[in-house]
């Protein structure tokens, strides 16, 4: 028998990524976003949800860009602020302390400091809720030396990127590994 | 300097979600899903994307509705069967040893050996890629009582949700906690 909640956003997990844009005087700014997700395999993209009221909302709205930048355990002080303060009103990278880098493929800036960022064009806008979706899609993955596995791949154990978890409002870290996807089922059925 | 990967699904972290529904016959079945996420909080709406070529999407389309079932560590074998066999030619719960149980909020089975479950009605569908995007609203959230914490909420731990690393194609298991979102970011700026 299980509890009920009633309609709640506790479909876990979350991811916690900061979405980076250019405001109109090219300053860089960024919003921490926990709803969205990879949306298609072919082409590559991803849907990143954001609320009209945020700065950086209009900011992709004016340049059709934005990079995903994954969050790390090291990192979370500056995720959490970003989910915090507004561009409209401060300089948030100077204030944490990041370093924006003009993106190379599209036309919005990446977090230095972060592992794993993804540079991204707006291929669609829809509005959900009390959200918009934006629709990107992936032109270019770019990930720091020091978090590849042997065989050159984003290592997850390495990248440490930080979960937000709706249900009780927190960040948690990465476990070890369970299984190969693709794999670990075959044994069902045969 | 970041190494460059060009257009890839490397976006960490991804989650492991089985996403159940009714074919005509009233067989339930169900497709592993880890592209999607929670896409707005009012009202709580979560998108999941999946091929048309998939059987659990035309299932899907028939009765626009849908459960998300929250993979756990314990159920990584059934989670990837359910990405492994197709529905149109075999009964994935049985094979797997799982319970269908009839939603009670929509017309779609969940999974009862599962933690944390939500039931959805379709709102939206539009296509991105080769995936067709649905957007539920969350009618209600389920969960078991043993993966309760002391406020009675999903407690991230207990449930142990698996994660998936598009990367390395690979499931992970959860750590520990990090921090309290909107809370560790307050001392920037101050």
């Amino acid at each position: 028998m299980k509890k009920s909640f009633g309609s709640k956003t506790f479909v876990l997990p979350s991811p916690t990524w900061i979405i980076c844009a250019y405001d109109p005087t090219e300053k860089p700014t960024g919003a921490a976003v926990a709803w969205g997700g990879i949306c298609s395999s072919v082409p590559p993209c991803v849907v990143v949800c954001l609320r009209k009221a945020t700065y950086t909302h209009g900011c992709i709205m004016e340049r059709k860009a934005f990079t995903v930048n994954v969050a790390d355990e090291a990192h979370a002080v500056e995720a959490d602020y970003f989910g915090l303060a507004t561009g409209r009103k401060v300089d948030k990278f100077t204030l944490s302390g990041l370093t924006a880098v003009k993106g190379e493929k599209v036309d919005a800036p990446y977090i230095d400091e972060f592992p794993l960022i993804a540079e991204c064009r707006v291929t669609g806008i829809s509005e959900v809720g009390i959200h918009t979706q934006f629709v990107g899609e992936i032109i270019d993955i770019k990930a720091n030396e020091d978090i590849l596995d042997p065989e050159g791949l984003p290592d997850p154990e390495k990248v440490k990127p930080l979960f937000y978890m709706a249900s009780v409002r927190s960040y948690y870290g990465i476990g070890g590994p369970v299984g190969k996807a693709f794999d670990i089922g075959k044994k069902i059925g045969k």
